[in-house]
């Protein structure tokens, strides 16, 4: 029996999701064939299958990437010395991923596919869970030290700036003029009104 | 030839959309077959046809309700005295629509239609830059009032009001624990601090 190199299986899975994200997001989730997602690989179908089971597992595999990505960027605020800045620091990332079409189409894609298949809506779930709790914990510290309104709820606020991320993903499904570049701004602004300490109303 | 009577039409196709939407909220637009339909609405499929050509022609009549509701709606605002208020008012009944299961399933599936039909997407665009223009129209005569601050870019903040309410039913979809009611004056708040005059950063 062969000996397997986690790290060769590693880099050989990170290829193949890659791969199928391109298609996935080119062509969607459900057009896309196992036989393309192997072309745009480089691989034979039979050792596709070595890596993953099904083209749902491939999909669950760059859930699951995103979530440990996202939970790494929050691990790396932890000694920001301004963690507002860190907030909207990550909110000016979030809109770079946006103006990424293949990565905003693929977005959608990995949305839509959640709310057909039971397993990546349970991932898709956890992982915005986990995102909430990361930016709640950021926010809570950021009261501590007066940064951010303290009549605020932490994970009420926390949602709400979901919310606004996910409209972003929204409205560039329905609106054809919504430039991600141009509108990181205004997404600074929202959030920073929202959540100043001594804001208004 | 038997006259047709538009009143009765009206009714009765009002009467296929409702039934129509129950099922699409319930089971979902494409496992909702036209015989279920037809059973909720209590009538036959001959007569079903005599009404809409097709499941899809249902979905693309309730797309074009929406945006003939939402115009009526903007259009009793014309005279609103503190258009602020009747803007927060808009939200409120939004975050009612959200409330309800029902709704918020089918504008789900609405939504996802709306990925994947041409006819249903550029009706859904089309009624989502009508909403759009309205709430522009709004904050520019509240701008000129002195209710909303001169330096937002009236068209620029009715996207990202359309975005928070997209993130809504997106929360609906992805959170269990966000509940509407509970929200809504956290929608207010966001949008106040958003638009106030002399609001910070």
């Amino acid at each position: 029996m062969r000996k397997v190199d986690p790290e060769r299986q590693q880099a050989k899975r990170r290829q193949i999701m890659e791969a199928a994200g391109d298609c996935f997001a080119r062509r969607g989730f459900h057009a896309t064939t196992t036989a393309e997602i192997c072309a745009a690989a480089g691989m034979s179908p039979g050792n596709l299958f070595h890596y993953f089971d099904s083209k749902s597992a491939i999909i669950e595999a760059i859930v699951d990437e995103e979530r440990r990505d996202a939970a790494d960027y929050f691990a790396t605020l932890e000694d920001a010395p301004d963690l507002f800045e860190a907030l909207l620091g990550f909110l000016d990332v979030v809109m770079a991923f946006a103006a990424d079409k293949a990565y905003a189409r693929l977005a959608l894609e990995i949305a839509a596919e959640a709310a057909r298949n039971p397993t990546v809506g349970a991932m898709t779930a956890a992982s915005d869970a986990e995102t909430r709790a990361a930016i709640a914990a950021l926010l809570r510290r950021a009261v501590a030290r007066g940064q951010v309104d303290a009549q605020l709820d932490p994970a009420q606020a926390a949602s709400w700036i979901a919310a606004l991320i996910d409209g972003v993903f929204s409205r560039l499904a329905i609106d054809a003029s919504f430039e991600p570049e141009r509108e990181a701004p205004m997404l600074r602004l929202i959030v920073s009104r929202f959540l100043k300490p001594g804001s208004a109303a």
